[in-house]
């Protein structure tokens, strides 16, 4: 049995989980992952296990994934594990912050338990928070910190263009916006989203002279992408040549990566949150500074 | 608010749910659930809890019901709900349990642990049980009912066809195969099966003279038909032209249930345990005589 802190990664974030143990200086190991052709999981481990391991998996498709963590938690600790760090950098659930309609499970609330009951720390970059401002209200464990790619994404945009305009689509996203702007110098400008449907938003822009700017819209995340769509093919309208997109989260669920394009966007600039052909933005150096082992 | 126990069903379980709320003769109520795009679970439900509730949902392609679970769970527990009684009459998870390879997480025990967790009462049709034997030590909570479907099957068989032979596939099918032969006073014999992967199997037959039997195959759950098929197969170049199914739980993922019948099986007869076209046998009764309020 060693007993080096270890990260285990999983199959399907292992660039991400690999770049992290290469900066902490730790052995990686990778849980086998399998399917049963009835939707069952099947977990299995690196059979010595030290007394830390920071187990290093965002939390997209977060159903399956939960199942998966409870499972290797419960395994982990059966063997002696006594501290668990979960490395998410994208972490489910954030939006479900209240009610919306009476009855409502307030999912974030629960999966906030659910972490704080199985892992001693959590590690996450850009939450979705709104309505409940700070993580550590959420997940009651030992240690949260909620990590900024702000200043990852301010630097990304400053490389490849000059004097951008920073637009972000609503003013969930202005905290983010502010942060970027501020670091860096750029202008920006807020629009007002309202929300139709699960894919369908309406976004209003202030009035701006934008058209000879070079645009960079901005936002923590991009699920189906229909705010960043709808805010491209407005500004393509106004006469806007030159568009990018900077965003963390790059979900980008079914075909709104090709739509997002098609409006014209030149290009898109993603973290490694989640593992997607937009990612150019590494969070292992933020993530590792982070961690104390 | 009203007192009285409800009975809280899901859409995708609906019929068997209102089934069961009509032979307690308690109120049914429906959770709203929907999927957003990036698979997160948003349920919705009734805002009138009372202090006992029944929910009502087999927990087939389980990690997204088991999620959801968990979110309905905490929800009616912060309403002041006290009694939580789960019927499950197809439970996930209960095929692992034991590592078959070093490592491996042996979830049927940690599904267990969370079910206990989260309700009082759990009760369930025909678990696959194999190395442990009782369900109440896998999920140790207030009360658990392993109810066996082995006699409603039997009525089917003896409604349907007369003198069948029943064959087990395996050694693990024998319990009821057994059950439902000696009820009914039918020849039976079982097979000898070798798992080659998920989705391939062996299946050895003793020597027999079957060829102008009527044979039913039985087996407590159909997942990748393979047994079923293989052993249906091996029937059919023996020469036997009477082949009938009976199950109790009809998982038949991806198209396996028309591979079935397209070795000659003449009928599948399965239980509503999981929704499913070759359901006839109702287990409302069953579980309805079960459940104490």
């Amino acid at each position: 049995m060693f007993h080096e802190p270890l990260l285990l990664g999983f199959p399907d974030y292992q660039l991400q989980a690999k770049n992290l143990a290469r900066l902490l200086k730790i052995e990686y190991a990778e849980a086998e992952l399998h399917y049963f052709p009835d939707g069952e999981s099947k977990i299995r481990l690196p059979i010595d296990i030290p007394s830390t391991v920071v187990i290093c998996r965002s939390l997209d498709s977060p159903n399956d994934k939960l199942i998966e963590l409870f499972f290797t938690v419960k395994e982990l600790r059966q063997k002696g594990c006594e501290r668990i760090i979960l490395v998410a950098p994208y972490l489910c659930y954030m939006r479900q912050d209240k009610e919306f309609q009476p009855g409502e499970a307030v999912s974030q609330r629960w999966v906030g338990r659910l972490l704080a009951s199985l892992v001693d720390e959590v590690i996450t970059v850009d939450p979705h928070l709104h309505r409940v401002k700070k993580l550590e209200d959420i997940i009651k464990t030992r240690r949260v910190a909620a990590l900024s790619a702000a200043s990852l994404i301010g630097n990304q945009i400053a490389l490849r263009v000059s004097d951008p305009l920073i637009i972000g689509p609503d003013e969930e996203s202005k905290q983010w916006v502010e942060q970027i702007a501020q670091l860096h110098d750029f202008n920006y400008l807020v629009g007002d989203k309202t929300r139709l449907g699960d894919r369908d938003v309406n976004i209003v822009l202030p009035p701006s002279d934008v058209k000879d700017r070079t645009v960079v819209l901005v936002d923590d995340m991009a699920s189906t992408g229909k705010t960043l769509i709808n805010t491209a093919q407005q500004l393509k309208e106004l006469g806007v040549d030159k568009i990018y997109c900077a965003i963390t989260h790059a979900l980008f669920v079914g075909d709104s990566y090709h739509e997002l394009l098609a409006t014209g966007v030149k290009e898109v600039w993603s973290t490694d949150s989640v593992s997607h052909s937009s990612n150019c933005i590494s969070l292992a150096s933020l993530l590792a500074d982070t961690i104390r082992l």
